[in-house]
């Protein structure tokens, strides 16, 4: 049995943000959420996050996640006090506590599985994670035997020459078995430059304590400022990335590229540059998708081609081509076969198979049958300044160049709009409209001016 | 003389692909095509490809290559049974044969004709490809003596600790005298772990031997998975660029730009982030692209400026501006001192010297004059939903915002067409062509609901 | 007191360029400018351009700059000849002189106050910049005492082995007492392989010489192909964006972004991948810009976003939405809580608050009030082929879709105009303005063909 308790009561300064420092955005979820994320795999009995500076939009933020507790600390006076406010939570426990940081995003599920693993496998009273770095300047230095017991823990301003050769540093990560770590809790001293009560004097205090290296460093960085954001992206990014290419995906240029971890990329898929796909995006086999494309929250079937395009909370069928410079929101669903062009817009629209809408066209709210042929500069005129309103346009129709599609308003199938017609009442099945006036030509005539 | 024989009938297993290795695309060309692009400047009196798997899709994806000869290895056992198969097919042939790997694009036409030259220079039986890497762990380690002449091959994890000092590895690229490969190749063995014929075996068969040093040891890189695709596209790249960056182009943020190898660049042209020029496309001096440009198969003059736009098998004369967001494909032609402006598509359209095309127009299959004026909204309607029709207009014709011209039609010279006509009939030279209804206006009305 | 001297005569060969190497922009501007921008704040009391090849371009580019001198120097024989130009220009002149090179830009201002106080306060005849560089191959190595006392300058091809073991080189930056310099500039000789007159040579003549190191290294980086033009480019950006970084900005994929030194950005702005900041920029607390957009000259309000588009000499109030694709220009403001969406381009056009421009449409000239809806497909033809005219709208009126305003012409408030209509004459307030035809209908067509 595990309680999962996460420091998030920490100032934040070097972000210089309004925004509390855990609920920064790293790839589409908050820095905190990345961490609460890592652990559900280990089904915690309780997960408490501890909150402080700027508590309230903590909790606010993160209140709609269900059965996570918060614990105030009221003053920040260092990662043993935050630990201590615990106490009268978790009276009488008798399991572990795993003790994270907010603001430690990168840490995987495994690490934390084989931390606490070898935690209870071992019956150790803490179990703290560590990493070699090759560069561990400013990190407590963590020495121990052969069979990874901790002998010794050192701030690195503390260490002799002969110590700072030691590479493995204390993650701050821990284990505790919580009915040692809370006898010794109360007895923190605050005696130090700092005046703080330091949660690694609790692991001093208690035995055994076995030291668990990760396997990739770049789990246990903190982000401190936006540099270490931006940092913690790339690493992110590049897990990402690695993983889809090794499962059959093309990136063309993959450092231009970014792919929230949520988004499915199917065998075939091609990536070209500058395409960011996001949210609860899938991508089928035979897709190629950019250069300079976004697409959130939509799935696209076998063989969509995307070019310079933006693509939200839409689904779009086999073999469609879009763009360039197509705009598809508001819950589109595109046909197969289709061909969405130059300066397309498709909001809350839906179109039927081997349909075309090829040039500076905006349909909003309408429902369009298969192999319709919507012309150049066609516009539904969906919103009346009071409520929006749908149209309908049956199959094998087609509208003139530059028709304007005043809704409601229903075209039947086989209907054909003359071009520069504002259609207004409803057109019945295999009929012309016509809203036009005749051409005149006015012979000899000179421009003004 | 040399025959050239290329082995791609591996598997690949590892790009997760339907598509076989060697037909994988690196930078607009596949990878086995690139190979073949490589020794056609050796003129090699022969070149044959040994397929196997998916060894028809091979054979059908280069049936086009003039002279290309294949030959099926049915069942993959190893290099050395690959090269079996040439048996039959080069029976008494006395020149050399050059052995290449079908998923090893990378190597230069200068290093195959340093390995061909030393080879024949020298009489050797056979001579090897060798590089110094830095980290040459996995590769087969080469000893030589000091005239380069190969002691002995020795496979990675058969090293010493003392051989594995030795950093010059086999590239697995050979020239073999033929007659000599010819005799030792029936008596290899496959009396190995993974019961396969190894080509090395031949080499350690025939002497001498000689290892020729490859300059740059990333031209060895093989492809065996995305990653190292997309690895091997950053290598081409920079080559690229970095040639034509000493060509006298500025390149800004070189990182985010690709450019096709067939691509012709003229010193002086400045080249904003996020630009992809690709194909037989021929850039002249003072042009600056993007940012955010995809040109392709494309002809810019000199001076031409493009922005967020896309122009595809097009040609652009002197001084024109596109741009942002603007589409050129399908032959467009585009005088000199033109501005093509936001949000305009044209395709298969012709325009004469200074005309403006400057916000929300398409023009398909158009002739357009010179000091033309067309008008915001203006849409040639060139489908009639059977087939596409011409639009003709002359020169200093000017059309009016929203302007409809329904194809075939003709604009003469010096036409103007008011705002919100949709032209229907030729209009003559020197007029005025109107075809819409006067304005009503309706006082004290009041928006319903 | 000090003068400046910029050397700027040499003809960069190897930019493969028409245009002279000083001139060529490294982020918006040019690399001589960059040089001056440097010492503005050493307020030297006169500032000499030593210009020889192209030097009439390089003077007539920089004209504008008050009280600038040029010095030519009609052949170019080494740096001691350069210097040599100025005797005639500062007989008598009794304070320091600073020579710099046109064509190292990265230099900054902290370095080059640094060296001359250094300079004063130790009453050196000269002081040189050097530099501790990891690998100083083709650099004069520079030999000091423990007070920074130069004791020999060495060529590198004249380096002992034991001397190249020093990585101190000489950055070709120079402090003279100038009536020191005065004193041997004429004894300068040509006497070496290259025949030149070398200002080391004059340093070596002086004394007492005193070295500094500046701080980064990366600082005294000159330009002499377009490489080095492009990594000077990104060492520069990695300031910029480290420093708006640590200041509180997130950027999301930092590498991608570029951002011009005279850019400000507030506090929690977060810029997404490939967006391009430029010019006088000024962006507020809670914008969200990007991907894929360029911001130059505009002014931003907080709470803005920016998605696909380019927004030019513009100003954009609190909370609008701009995007994607969109362009404004040519002094176009936008009020508060707007929404310019999709293929929208304004030039030098304002409007109110809360008014929308949703979709295809593009106003120049014009006026716009506030809650205004612009529907979709509307244009203001605003040219009549001969000169510009404004179109004024008001308050809470509305256009239909396909609206074209032929302007001069003036909508009052609360108007509405149907879709597909295109006004040439005035509105009143309150009223209704329809110029279209109606509708009418033929049954039982079928298309021809």
């Amino acid at each position: 049995m595990v309680v999962v308790a996460i420091l998030a009561a920490g100032r934040g300064t070097r972000m210089k943000s309004n925004l509390p420092k855990v609920l920064h955005p790293l790839g589409g979820r908050s820095l905190v959420y990345r961490v609460l994320d890592s652990v559900e795999a280990l089904s915690p009995s309780r997960r408490i996050v501890i909150v402080g500076y700027q508590g309230q939009e903590v909790t606010t933020a993160m209140q709609t996640i269900p059965d996570l507790e918060f614990v105030e600390q009221t003053v920040q006076l260092g990662t043993g006090h935050a630990i201590q406010q615990l106490l009268p939570h978790l009276e009488g426990y008798t399991g572990d506590l795993l003790v994270l940081n907010g603001d430690v995003p990168l840490l995987r599920t495994e690490t934390l599985k084989n931390l606490l693993q070898i935690h209870q496998a071992h019956e150790n009273a803490a179990t703290i994670l560590t990493a070699q770095l090759a560069n561990p300047k400013g990190y407590g230095r963590v020495f121990c035997n052969s069979e990874n017991i901790v002998q010794q823990m050192v701030e690195d301003k503390d260490c002799t020459a002969a110590q700072k050769q030691n590479h493995r540093v204390n993650a701050g990560i821990y284990c505790f078995r919580w009915q040692d770590l809370a006898k010794v809790l109360p007895h923190l001293s605050a005696d130090n430059a700092q005046k703080e009560y330091y949660l690694p004097d609790a692991v001093d205090m208690v035995s055994p304590v076995m030291a668990v290296d990760v396997e990739d460093y770049q789990e246990i960085l903190g982000i401190n400022d936006r540099l270490q954001l931006a940092n913690a992206y790339d690493i992110l990014q590049s897990r990402v990335k690695e993983k889809w290419m090794m499962a059959g995906v093309t990136l063309i240029d993959p450092n231009s590229i970014t792919i929230d971890e949520t988004v499915e990329l199917h065998p075939d898929v091609i990536i070209e540059p500058q395409t960011h796909l996001r949210g609860n995006t899938v991508i089928k086999t035979g897709c190629r998708i950019g250069p300079g494309s976004l697409i959130e929250n939509s799935q696209l079937a076998e063989n969509v081609t995307v070019q310079y395009s933006v693509v939200i909370d839409s689904i779009v069928h086999a073999n469609t081509r879009v763009g360039p410079y197509s705009h598809l929101r508001g819950h589109a669903e595109v046909g197969a076969n289709c061909r969405i062009g130059n300066f397309v817009e498709l909001k809350n629209t839906q179109l039927g198979d081997r349909t075309n809408v090829s040039h500076l066209s905006y349909l909003g709210d309408a429902t369009v049958g298969t192999r319709v042929n919507i012309g150049a500069g066609t516009i539904t005129a969906n919103y009346d300044g009071v409520k929006k309103h749908r149209t309908k346009i049956g199959d094998r129709t087609a509208t003139g160049s530059n028709t304007v599609l005043v809704a409601p308003v229903t075209l039947g199938n086989d209907v054909y709009v003359a071009a520069g017609s504002t259609i207004t009442e409803d057109v019945p099945d295999e009929s012309l409209a016509i809203a036009r006036q005749r051409q005149v030509v006015k012979l000899g005539w000179k421009r003004k001016g």
